[in-house]
């Protein structure tokens, strides 16, 4: 049975509207800083449990018991869809994404196919339809933003400098528009997808972008984010935009069409309000990093971010990044429990 | 001989006075992007190449010579003076400074004594003094802020999330705060001794501070940046202060005494002045990763970053981060050549 959510504060805040408290939930939720993910996820790469829905409904579901967060995120990866089209990537544990062949011309896009979600990953949409039967928050889909994705495809594997990455964008821009227009496809394909099976939003993963200068991601990046927004609009559910190191992109980012918009924890909140206009809808942003603190300065942090939101109904608390693997779970229980006891408190 | 210097184009702007023409430098400009650097450098640590007076005042020489740069950069290294006094790190080629036995607890500050330029790092001052006799454009000393030295002797090594600095920032902040002390105590002795050997600038280097958030920055790396920009102010010579992702963190960097501010590519130059005012004299901001792309797309880059600066004759041209090492010097005699011939054409 599917729950009601219409009272979701999650949902209320991506729609405009005040919610009964502060939503929060956390990038990188599920995984491997929980002790119940690492006592069933067994060994083998991450791609065997994604293409397990009942491991991966599991893995969706335990944050969401032990938090009590304001939202699930899919047990899934943003190299998923080109994993599932036999491009030949891979998720190797403590390393991320690796290809085997990277893109280095033309040719090498023929392993670029159209995305079949029903055909080529039904076990994620699976996983999907088992998840909004079990849950009583929403569910949200995500897909890799086509730079974030291009750069894994063209780099080989996490990079430091995206050096190929910017070099291709620079030297053969047809070329790296058609990998970009192809990585589009796919995302608006695959969120198509999980907002049929049942999935209530979407968030456009695009943890790379910020290290591109605002004309360049205007040139070469901004089009095939904004091609995924349009077409993702008519499902009716709000969409979100997140990277990191995004401060002098946010305009650009909600430009493309996001309803919300991830912040960093370089940019405080009322920074992003001043560069996104008042009435705009943000997401974040507590430093991941810091969460390997003592409880006690976790807190502080968590408040002082509470303050900085100056009293805004138009926020969703999560952290500025992914949850880092040796996180305490205790903390991050903690935060929720501070964001709900005290984040609407200021609420004029 | 000391070489007259009353014309150089790179202390005028430092003065805020019009240059004769846009000077450009690039951070690490010394090194292994050169053929010359290799062929000389032989192997072993750089720590032994900075120890040679000879090896280093030729590695500094050879990018004057090759790009005809306005200003020379002294090859050292941040970690020098902490190598000096016998704190156990070294600088492992293809990896960066590593240290023995990272910073724990307060015993280990007992291997952070006070730093005597001319007893522990003669050879710093002997290549200052041998370039500014050969040089016909000023030296620019530097130093490691505190902050990202800090982060090596608490990290161990190079470090993605700088997990171990944070979290004893937030947990033992005093300790913290007196390992930045002595740290910056240090930096203030060295930049000292190379302005006393003839060093005409001083450039701060933080080049991890970007990973704070401004409160993080204000509450616990400010004061002690604060107090070298403080102590050197007497010396005379203008002082840069640079760092990267510090697109929100500019204010305070200037705050903290700086002549100059370097911006990194992420910031466009008219978002920097907005932020510091239209009299700030700025440093940056080409990507280094650009550079490796074919010349014609970075000479479009340099020329898009001119135009940029919408003719401020308050701007030194240089990379918004150091020169990577597979760079091609032909691309970045290029950049020195575009930067001379138009960076002044817009100057009212």
């Amino acid at each position: 049975m599917t729950a009601d959510l219409t009272e979701s504060a999650f949902l209320a805040v991506c729609r405009g509207e005040r919610p009964t408290h502060v939503p929060v939930w956390f990038m990188r939720q599920a995984g491997r800083s929980l002790p119940e993910y690492r006592e069933i996820r067994g060994p083998g790469s991450i791609n065997h449990a994604i293409a397990n829905p009942d491991l991966a409904t599991e893995i969706t579901l335990q944050p969401v018991r032990r938090y009590g967060v304001d939202a699930a995120i899919l047990f899934s990866d943003i190299v998923t869809p080109v994993h599932a089209i036999g491009f030949g990537i891979d998720i190797k544990p403590g390393v991320g994404p690796v290809a085997e062949k990277p893109i280095r011309s033309a040719e090498d896009l023929s392993r670029l196919r159209v995305l079949d979600p029903d055909v080529d990953m039904p076990y994620v949409l699976e996983t999907v339809r088992n998840l909004v039967t079990e849950l009583d928050v929403p569910l949200i889909g995500f897909a890799g933003a086509p730079f974030t994705v291009a750069s894994y495809l063209i780099e080989g594997g996490p990079s430091k400098n995206k050096a190929l990455t910017k070099s291709m964008m620079l030297n053969e821009p047809a070329l790296f528009a058609e990998i970009l227009d192809r990585l589009a496809d796919m995302a608006i394909a695959s969120l198509t997808s999980q907002v049929q099976a049942g999935a209530s939003a979407v968030q456009l993963f695009d943890s790379w972008a910020g290290c591109l200068s605002p004309h360049l991601y205007e040139s070469h990046v901004l089009s095939a984010s904004q091609k995924i927004f349009e077409a993702v609009a008519s499902l009716g559910v709000p969409r979100i935009h997140f990277g990191i190191n995004t401060g002098e992109l946010l305009p650009l980012m909600r430009s493309a069409g996001a309803d919300v918009v991830g912040v960093d924890w370089l940019v405080p909140l009322d920074v992003a309000r001043a560069r996104l206009g008042a009435e705009s809808i943000l997401q974040g942003n507590l430093d991941p990093v810091l969460c390997l603190a003592e409880v006690p300065q976790v807190e502080a942090e968590v408040r002082r971010i509470i303050a900085s939101n100056d009293g805004n109904d138009r926020w969703i608390f999560n952290l500025g990044h992914g949850v880092l693997p040796e996180t305490n779970p205790e903390v991050l229980e903690r935060v929720v429990d501070v964001v709900h006891a005290e984040g609407h408190l200021a609420w004029a």
